[in-house]
């Protein structure tokens, strides 16, 4: 029988996150679970960084963007004698399953905890970078996109004052789907994305087609992983015989108040874990796809990559025309 | 073979219906149709408001809110001949098919268009009500969501800094989905929603308990649908001994930039509605249902209700503990 | 000499109200002071509420609305006795100077304490209401104007899609201030201040002509102290024939992040405020006129109003043709 | 006596232009003036792109950053011919007084149409870098200020979540007010200006000790003045012994839809320029001193430099402790 859980985040942080520890803890507590929030991640863990959580505790945080239990990565961990010390002092501390709130390598290291010492986890997607497997969407990516329309929407601004041209690296790592997503939502020129390699000469050349027939700016986004947006930005410059101006969004894509979406979907997330666990579907990642909410084996969301539909990357071009 | 399409927002404009309007027209040119844009709704139908619109006319509105092509209430177009002489307009400005943008009331219209003329019309759900059937979201709902719950963080600093009560009302007619979402992301103690009915005197218990136990705030949110907010307020205050300030959220609701999943809802389906044209599927709404897009004849999406989830009037009350 | 120094925030909360406090403790800690914080305004200082505060307690604080002190109207602190007995819980705590963050109320209090009971006061405006004398701005009028202009940018989406009039009630209680500059930073048809007494036949043919004259919206805002905004609404309906939406913006103007403005004049005038009482410039108000710092005896600032610029009126009507 | 005026805006965009070319157009108009706008500055001038301005050609347009006008650079017109060239231009057209919104690079060719072709001028600051003498805010100032918060406040999410580093760049061209006073605002722990350089070592040695007594963050703001950011970044990292992620915040701090206070000022500057050239004030600058409105000699405001006060540096750092 279930009777004490904890919960961490782990990775890099989120917007949305808190909502997920507040929903994980308000569910455990209606069904008489006792809650204790792991600070500072897998790393806390072995530190022994356990704090008792209430009801108030959770209050008035799913507003706020980061996460309240903080988050680090840990080398520890990723031994296996890291591993073996964490299932140690969750079974000591009377634990009977971890809730682990983070992406990829967040769910790795709880799918150890599972397989090389038999500790019950059970995880929730939560990263900007939108490339789990398993789920529509991960916390966080909403506010994310938000965050990176209403920076294209400012740059607009003076590129359509200037008929300048503007570079602008988005956060993602491999996954193209925050640069491309909010490259529709923006109403950019062009979206350069890892999944779907281009030919910098034709991009360049449609480029100074549009500019050429009146577009009042010209806008690229870079994912992050699709190349070095200076060197796209110089080969363009050299190519289209005008300057590009390159912004790197960095950091602040992932802060800010979480949106409408990541706090709805990171409650019914936290909330169905709690209601998984007690139905002992542990080692298990709680997921979104289309609107329901669905359980994947962690191996699973583990052994894939989530794809970037072709169909959303040609609607991209055919509405930037 | 189609060659000419028009298209127009009706009814209450939403955020969102100019990214539609945009990927209408861009698609449409992608695929050699003539666009034209109707001004005001039916009744600039019925007056001959009829524009062409091209790539250029569609650039930089995304962004903003409302409908550049305006929207208007028509109690003509309401009648048979009303209907009739709209598609002899039609006929002769050689539209092949209309595109309508908006509510449930906008789709009535087209229906008739389609039922009493035989003409080809295609339907994109956009309301903040969110209460059509056949769509999970209607374009327009995430950005009044996310309206509502920056509203109710403000309220709440000024809530936690007096401990004081509030009691919000929010838009949506008869549909309690604005209400109960912006609820669970808002983090208020109850909602209250005409789907499901509750007694007054209990959560006006359950709100005194809460304050009891040291809550630092009192929001309760009210749909329009679910009754007259400033008698909610004035029972509920005679019931806890304290007062409740009321505040009625109106018409900001319904502006502001668009969202990001607004934006890109409204581009993926007004895109689809233009593939669907071509291929006959004429007298249907384009949907999202999951994350996938779905075409549902008129006629269905009129017969019936958008139903109110139980297990997110649930989670509601978990999370408000 | 002074050692000990205590701060509290009274009467209606405003946005920035935290980086004053802030500014209190650290430029106080600065100088080697000890920094006491009384909970809960006048009446938690009835109650003796008090707690030390160092540099850590008011990290994180600044971007929040509302006030961390929390704030309350206290009916005892009004009497004679109530005041005596403040003064005793303060000099029992070795308390030399109390610090008050307030509106008009807060500082009435304030001045009793000291002319009934000797007890050296310094006070910070902070009211969105801005009608102090003796400071330019008070704390939170700025992030309110934001909060407003930002309704008006919204309802006016709505109001050029359907060529609607709309009427917004503004805070401000007897001073127009409020309503005035956000009239003229929100571009809207018409201002109804108390200040300036108007006909309403006068301002509804006005209106009428604009309206006939081709304007996309009409959009007019009564500040709260000039009148009933339904009975204003309902009149001009009447004289110029098409319906007047009404939206009373309500609470959501205290809340909310404070903005840049806020949080430097917040903190410009908390480091301030110590500076003086260091100086015993004590029993005075600390504003801002032009771009300095000035103290003003509070007896002063009580016995006059701030005047609402009639420069700043004619402008309104001047860019509202 | 003066029947018609042009207006143009110049060099860099920035948020308020647009309340400032509608508060030009509509307070000329009231006077009885015929106004005209000049598209893209002064290059637009050299290439006649002038087009009549009435009261409709303004509407909607304040809430919009960037400029209705558009902008460019112009080599032509830093030449002597180039300056006779748009003089006689002017002339043509029956201009009588060419009003200029922009920063100093705009005001010194306005100052050229004056001095060399005595064609009467009048100015308007508009540059986010606030660097001109004569006024203690430029148009665009606060908005870019509140963006750059903003931006904190989310870094600050992610920084607070990971106890992590970062430095941020911020622009200003050689003034270090953007930085300083956005600083002050978003409370970060130190910043760094051309003005008051400073000992990196000090700082570095400061950052550590604040982080060993248990900051939970670290954020240093570095104006574009004032060194290369990667190399500071590089120096402190070596220094402290833990990463600074560096983030350039770049051209989106130019852009946005005005703040409150730059479409206030940017109203009352707009206006009054124009009541300024019917009482022949020109080749000035029209400023806002403390909070009066004032007319400084271009050539007074082109000899010098706005200092940075010492004061607001010495604030920073002591609230930053």
């Amino acid at each position: 029988m279930i009777n004490k859980i904890a919960v961490l985040t782990s990775g890099g942080d989120s917007p949305g996150m808190n909502a997920a520890i507040r929903a994980v803890v308000r569910t455990g507590i209606y069904h008489n679970l006792e809650v204790i929030g792991v600070h500072s991640g897998y790393q806390g863990l072995l530190e022994k960084e356990l704090l008792p959580l209430n009801l108030k505790s959770v209050g008035g945080i799913m507003q706020h963007g980061g996460t309240l239990l903080m988050t680090s990565r840990s080398e520890e961990f990723k031994t296996k004698s890291g591993v073996k010390k964490a299932a140690k002092i969750l079974r000591e501390s009377q634990v009977d399953v971890l809730v682990v709130i983070g992406g990829d390598g967040s769910m790795a290291g709880a799918l150890d905890l599972y397989q090389l010492e038999g500790f019950p986890v059970i995880c929730l997607p939560a990263t900007i970078d939108n490339d789990l497997y398993g789920t529509d969407m991960c916390i966080g990516v909403d506010t994310a996109l938000n965050t990176v329309i209403s920076a294209i929407d400012k740059i607009k601004d003076t590129a359509s004052s200037h008929r300048r041209a503007f570079i602008i690296e988005v956060m993602g790592r491999n996954c193209g789907y925050l640069a491309l997503m909010s490259g529709i939502a923006g109403g950019v020129e062009y979206v350069i994305v890892p999944e779907f390699p281009v030919n910098l000469k034709d991009v360049s050349n449609k480029l100074k087609k549009g500019y050429q027939r009146g577009k009042s700016h010209c806008i690229v986004l870079v994912a992050e992983g699709a190349g070095d947006v200076y060197d796209i930005g110089k080969f363009m410059e050299d190519k289209i015989g005008f300057e590009m101006r390159v912004t790197v969004l960095g950091y602040l894509q992932r802060g800010g108040f979480p949106s409408a979406f990541d706090r709805i979907i990171a409650s019914r997330l936290g909330s169905a874990a709690v209601e998984q666990l007690l139905k002992k579907n542990d080692h298990h990642m709680i997921g979104l796809l289309g609107n329901e909410i669905k359980t994947i084996p962690l191996a699973e969301v583990l052994s894939q990559k989530n794809k970037l539909r072709k169909s959303m990357y040609e609607l991209a071009n055919i509405l930037a025309q």
